[in-house]
């Protein structure tokens, strides 16, 4: 049985396929973005997406990220992408101006499917701090996100983020449960 | 035959419901939020929304609705919703700081869906500004928006804003259509 890994991102598919090869799982990719639905909760629109998905392969897997600020009631939380398209991170900055509470995490929701049965959600989340200005060269939100514990950006890290990334918590997360449990 | 407007929204199901008697049109309210798909497009959005409703009803109308914000690469758009939500009036008037460009349009998408025929789409567009601060109670963003040609904002206008708003044009757009040629 093959699995396949929807995304159009190319970069998205290699990192998340040499995560599971550690594992010894092999996954082929699926250059197709299945429906995503509006929802506040990326669990919703993982599941709904992968279902959708089945009609392109028997076995599938979507994943779904968000930046939550704490300040900001979570915002730009499950539209995190288009919220980078359009007010991008000096608009996030500019929305963080003056305000003390600087918490925010990256949220990863995994959703494996196999046709006839549920989805199963696997989840990363890494906690941390939006910066005052942004620092590094860096994809999306890393430029102004430092994981607690840590004084460097995402965008500053290099490699090392991809060894701490809430993707990888949750494809890890996934990995885990198919080596051992695995679908029934 | 009957048209069953979806809405979640009793006071949004009577102001289209007085609308469109205006027009001899008869509506009952359906209520249920069918599934709104992630897309820059507000068309995209209801013709989905709509085809997904005609499991409960044979003919549907629903509506989608945002504020498109110039400066800001069209934000909230499709998100207002969501956006309101989180960071609200203040987030956009934040973001909207020492910015001098203040045009913005509000626009409203109907999708009419009859089942067997593709759904037909109608738009309301009013064009106008953001303000530098709120002004007037109302819902949503109606206090920071002035209709190009008028002093107040949406939220200081009452009733009036009924009668120019970007719901009421493409409802209106909608009954021509309806009663000329209509669903064939």
């Amino acid at each position: 049985m093959v699995i396949y890994f929807a995304t159009t991102n190319l970069n998205k598919f290699r990192e998340v396929r040499a995560i599971l090869k550690e594992y010894g799982i092999h996954i082929e990719h699926l250059n197709a973005k299945g429906v995503e639905i509006q929802s506040d909760s990326l669990e919703e629109i993982a599941s709904y997406c992968a279902v959708q998905l089945l009609k392109y392969a028997k076995e599938v897997l979507v994943e779904d990220t968000g930046l939550f600020i704490k300040a900001l009631k979570g915002f730009p939380g499950p539209y995190s992408s288009y919220v980078f398209k359009t007010i991008g991170n000096e608009g996030i900055l500019k929305l963080m101006e003056g305000v003390e509470n600087r918490r925010a995490y990256f949220k990863c929701v995994v959703a494996y499917c196999k046709r006839g049965l549920k989805p199963v959600l696997f989840t990363g989340v890494v906690n941390g701090f939006i910066t005052h200005e942004k620092r590094g060269e860096g994809w999306g939100y890393d430029p102004i996100f430092t994981p607690e514990g840590y004084d460097k950006t995402y965008a500053e890290m290099g490699e090392m983020k991809n060894k701490l990334s809430h993707r990888r918590k949750a494809f890890e997360s996934f990995a885990r449960w198919y080596l051992s449990e695995g679908p029934r």
